[in-house]
């Protein structure tokens, strides 16, 4: 089970999920001269290099490869292919959610070829018919998935919060992906299919952690959304291995923050270890 | 407003929404010696060329192009730029839903640059902070979103039907999406905010349609996911303009069920015709 691998990386390294959501205004002026595939791949390839031995796992967020266009997602199968080709883990940030037919075609496009990941993030809206059809790739291939349930971001409410039958729509998603998600418990007693559980609403967090002891969380929201370190803590659970903590601006724009003087590639990469270590110790630290 | 393009298309060639859903099975022999990319690509433009006169609106799957690579989405960056050299319109089926500042590059990645499309669907799970972000493309450069309301596949009943405040979270979905689409209303009469309801369960259709007079509806699920003609023409309104039925697999694939013999780029665009030209006929003649 993928999931073993992803929590043997959590205990040996802690909870970080660095964000690769690279934008093109954060590459150094060095870089900036070579094409955009080199330039936003060789941007990914320092931060990776410098934080590895730091960070569990590392997230694509697609949309800021699609906005550059097929340079972008060049950049992007490059990144995935050079984090296979260092044994490290990749999440496919790209949040789908289809009918079945068409779940099976981004199955194949994103847990096999050139943008092969070993998790991605899937969202509820049109049922778990959508969900499914991501199963024989965890069951043969050692892959996994993230469904959102309860995100962090402020429009959450409009929909998430709605009570249906006494429970939030949250839950009603969370209920049946624990459900579902049994067949797929690794040794390490957590699922293959996780959930995305928004750092944030330190009342819910216990609640939340206790209800899905075994699912493994992505937990976005830390920093800027406004996820405080004691909140994150209680979403990691008691051992602090039951989910990663995605951060992306709060690392990857680190050396536009902290370096002064010349740019070069030590500074770049001491910036970025730096804010990882950083986000270590205000979460350990809680 | 872009709606009011697509509107005027539906008034001069009918409500035929063509889904370029194109699998590498659907290939004729005569392109399968191609690379990928170029096979894909003419493979959509002889369905086009075929197809145009009668047919309102194209809609790229993208599942399908991501599917192949990177060779795949240079196939789906050129049938887009085909499209618009030759005046015809776009939907981008890529369901995006996430935070604002995500929303904001998938709008640049799909409504600029080498996937310019003219509308984009998206879908509602995280809330309308995911949505909102891609306004200031509908007010500026005429561009339009269908947003996931009401789905045709049999899970659609997990979450979208579930109660809440007196009403099912697809009405909560719809009622919300009405409301910010009344700053995008065209002269047509319909707003630039569109959404997906399923072509399927007739008793909902005259419901729907006289609740959003103002919304103009992709309509999935004919054919192949049980849509009927009759409950198709009541969600197109008393018109048949207030929507577009979209067909995947059920004309891309005319050619394998119909032509027998020696398969030529002749009668394969007869194939395609004849099969838009038969959908046309099953619903306007319910």
């Amino acid at each position: 089970m993928i999931i073993d691998k992803l929590h043997a990386a959590v205990k040996a390294k802690g909870f970080v999920c660095l964000g690769l959501d690279t934008h093109l205004s954060y590459l150094p002026e060095r870089l900036k001269q070579l094409p955009a595939a080199d330039a936003i791949f060789t941007f990914n390839k320092e931060i990776i290099d410098a934080t590895a031995e730091e960070t569990a796992v590392y997230k694509l967020q697609i949309a800021y490869y699609e906005a550059n266009g097929l340079p972008g997602l060049q950049a992007y199968a490059r990144t995935l292919q050079y984090l296979k080709s260092q044994q490290l883990l990749a999440i496919a940030d790209v949040k789908r959610g289809d009918i079945a037919a068409t779940a099976k075609e981004y199955a194949q496009a994103h847990f096999s070829g050139e943008f092969e990941a070993d998790f991605m993030t899937l969202s509820p809206y049109m049922g778990f018919d959508s969900i499914t059809p991501y199963f024989d790739y965890i069951r043969e291939r050692e892959k996994g998935v993230f469904v959102l349930m309860r995100t962090s971001n402020p429009g959450a409410k409009d929909l998430e919060y709605l009570e249906s039958e006494g429970k939030a729509l949250y839950y009603h998603v969370g209920d049946k992906l624990q459900e579902l998600g049994q067949e797929f418990t690794g040794q390490c007693g957590y699922s293959s299919i996780g959930m995305v559980v928004g750092g944030t609403y330190h009342e819910e967090a216990e609640t939340i952690r206790k209800r899905y002891p075994h699912s493994f969380f992505l937990i976005p929201g830390y920093g800027a959304q406004g996820g405080k370190p004691e909140d994150i803590r209680a979403y990691l659970g008691a051992d602090l291995c039951g989910g990663v903590v995605n951060s992306s601006r709060g690392i990857i724009t680190a050396h536009q923050k902290t370096v002064t003087g010349g740019e070069t590639e030590q500074t770049f990469a001491a910036a970025m270890l730096d804010a990882v270590l950083k986000m270590k110790r205000d979460i350990y630290g809680a």
